[in-house]
């Protein structure tokens, strides 16, 4: 399985590599000043891989190539469709009465506000016996995984990256798992290394594919036997509609090995308002029997405010009962896209994963290189994708499209590429 | 001094400690099932010292034996006062666009919106070199210095805390600087040891000093003869009104050694709505040459999405015109309330400091111990302070109080505490 948290997560763990003291001091032989700070070494060799970047510049090339190009990105997955009016409206209403006194407030709590807490247990833990104290709001998944990494810092990762940082062999204490087609997107738990945290994403981006209970009960099991700590991505989760769980607390035992971080970002098109929440149970305990609930808390206080009030009483306003309804309709449309997409793939003759489950398409070709393809189908139908192996090694010969996009430029997408046979 | 960061800064630090591997492999001896992840050792220290909380115990204490008596906090530095109109109408109409079709946005650039980030050059760094592109939005200079923090891992700081963490020696490789009314709040530079970073506060919390320019200079001359980077936090720059420089910039040549961290926070009362900024400059070079605002830029692009696009509205709101007018208006409201409690703690004989460029005062109290000065004036007059040993063992005589509050507030307040004579 690919790892969607490689590229949010691998960088910021480079970060915290110990830096080597480079005690140069030469710089009074340059004409310009420079501080004796010496740069991060592994600073340095992130640079040689940034995906997304190296994506936009191709568009811009392929734009001033083709100036009337009418250019439709199924590329970065970002929503496109509006909030619904009763998520907006109540955002706007919080922010009015911030001008009012009685509506005013400073500082929230840095766990974010109790209501929001506890309405997102009750709507996405319902009968799991997670309650709202053991749910962190964020201001993103991103941002919460991190702090999280800021915190296991020494922490040992199972997942396929296949990040240049991979190749070069830069993360020893680093274990990667590949994961694809051949193993249902699930690794070898029996040749799989024990390590304190486990990473772990479903629906998996780029991939799209959603862990089965079997799958994951493997997970929690292994984690179990080993006493290691999963960390559990569930930003897609509302995508997942085969029955396949949605949260890893569907599993019996995982409240006592398993942390989940997830947001509001692809649920409720919060991708430029910022909001999400992590959830720590009070069953996970260190070796000593601390709760690490308790040291979570702890860091979440001492290093982040709290989400944006305005931001939370959106999140507020969309697990409501009309709002929650709205935001059903939006996953649906998003989902209808994949659906589109999907079909289209296949009627092409391409075997394609994911888009069941989740807003993603993983599409293989067999025997090319995912660059190649990414130019080829930009140069023919005007339309960006992203090449797999920007997603590791694994990827090389896949492409990952992302449904989130308005219909009608999914529809002149599927035409565009229909016409490729 | 004392260091304004230390309570936000300190406990990151601590996080980001390698972890000692304990490998008890006695779980399975407990009823309760545990992991066998070792807790972090300097978390259970962290623990010890948690100032705010107790200070609510405390609170929450006085008001069982008290119950009818009406509290007030000169606490924790929150702000009161309503947003003006145009800066919560500009985020209300923000929110409700964002229902639209045209108006929708999804993620937006990492480092902020180019329109906020030219204004913030142009309000706060006009003529001092300062652009656009060298100032990156964040959700709060918490944050943000929570993720310099995880960058400058192996950082030394110049400041004094007195944390817990300082008289166990626990972080052998920070210099703390003891500062306070006997060196005009500002370290013997001569005698201090070089460092990579340092960390410097002004106007400072809790002692509401503002750094005059002649200090400013000696520090900046500090940080260039020894190739240190400053990281200098002006989240209360707004309240200087003496004269005094409001942001490091001020100062020639500060731009190839410092780095500056602020806040909408106590400007706009933007604590609830979270939004701040960091200044990099491109001339900042670390000793290779490279500049460090390009890792700066990979950090937040990778570690962060964005501050939320309605406070960035706000922002952008905030620093308009009319919305300018506005918050000046704010700012003098608070320094009013400053100007009512340094003649209340004067006019009982006591040496006050602060209060005149900052929303804090921090007044001496001779030979006693800060935390029963804090009791007896809440015992007294139902009134909150902060006792400044909170702050580290240089705080043992005095007490921190905030000019953050409702007129009516600051006047009983004062009222109060006159009749302790």
């Amino acid at each position: 399985m690919y790892k969607s948290l490689s590229l949010s997560f691998m960088p910021c763990k480079a970060m915290l590599q110990p830096r080597a003291r480079i005690t140069r001091q030469d710089s009074e032989n340059f004409v310009d000043y420079r501080t004796k700070v010496a740069r991060n070494p592994t600073m340095e060799r992130l640079q040689r891989n940034y995906l997304f970047p190296e994506i936009s510049a191709r568009e811009a090339e392929h734009m001033e190539k083709y100036p009337n190009a009418k250019v439709i990105s199924l590329g970065i997955g970002d929503t496109t469709q509006p909030l619904p009016d009763v998520v907006a409206s109540s955002m706007a209403n919080y922010a009015h009465n911030l001008s009012t006194r009685t509506g005013y407030r400073g500082y929230g709590a840095e766990q974010g506000c109790k209501e929001l807490r506890k309405a997102i247990a009750e709507t996405f833990y319902k009968d799991m016996g997670i309650q709202g104290k053991e749910v962190f709001v964020s201001d993103g998944a991103q941002c919460d995984i991190s702090r999280l990494q800021a915190y296991v810092d020494s922490s040992v990762i199972i997942g396929q990256t296949g990040d240049v940082e991979n190749e070069s062999g830069r993360y020893r204490n680093i274990e990667y798992m590949k994961c694809g087609p051949h193993n249902s997107f699930f690794p070898n738990l029996s040749k799989a290394a024990r390590t304190d945290i486990i990473f772990f994403c479903s629906p998996n981006n780029p991939t799209g594919h959603a862990a089965s209970r079997e799958q994951l009960e493997r997970l929690v099991g292994f984690a179990q036997e080993n006493g290691s700590i999963i960390v559990y991505d569930s930003a897609y989760a509302f995508y997942i509609t085969d029955g396949s769980p949605r949260s890893i607390y569907e599993i019996p035992g995982a409240e006592k090995v398993a942390i989940e971080v997830s947001s509001f970002s692809k649920i409720a098109g919060f991708t430029g308002v910022r909001l999400g929440w992590t959830v720590v149970p009070e069953q996970l305990l260190y070796a000593n029997g601390f709760p690490v609930i308790n040291d979570f808390n702890r860091i979440v206080c001492t290093c982040f405010n709290g989400a944006s009030r305005i931001a939370q009483a959106g999140g507020l306003a969309s697990l409501s009962k009309h709002g929650y309804k709205a935001v059903i309709s939006l996953v649906d449309y998003y989902k209808e896209n994949a659906e589109i997409l999907l079909e289209t793939f296949e009627s092409l003759g391409l075997r394609t994963y994911g888009g069941v489950n989740a807003p993603y398409l993983w599409v293989h070709f067999p025997g090319s290189n995912s660059w190649d393809v990414f130019n080829e189908i930009l140069e023919k139908t005007h339309i960006i994708t992203v090449p797999g192996s920007g997603f590791g090694p694994a990827g090389k010969e896949f492409i990952r499209v992302t449904a989130f996009g308005h219909r009608e430029n999914i529809l002149e997408a599927s035409k565009r590429l229909r016409s490729l046979l």
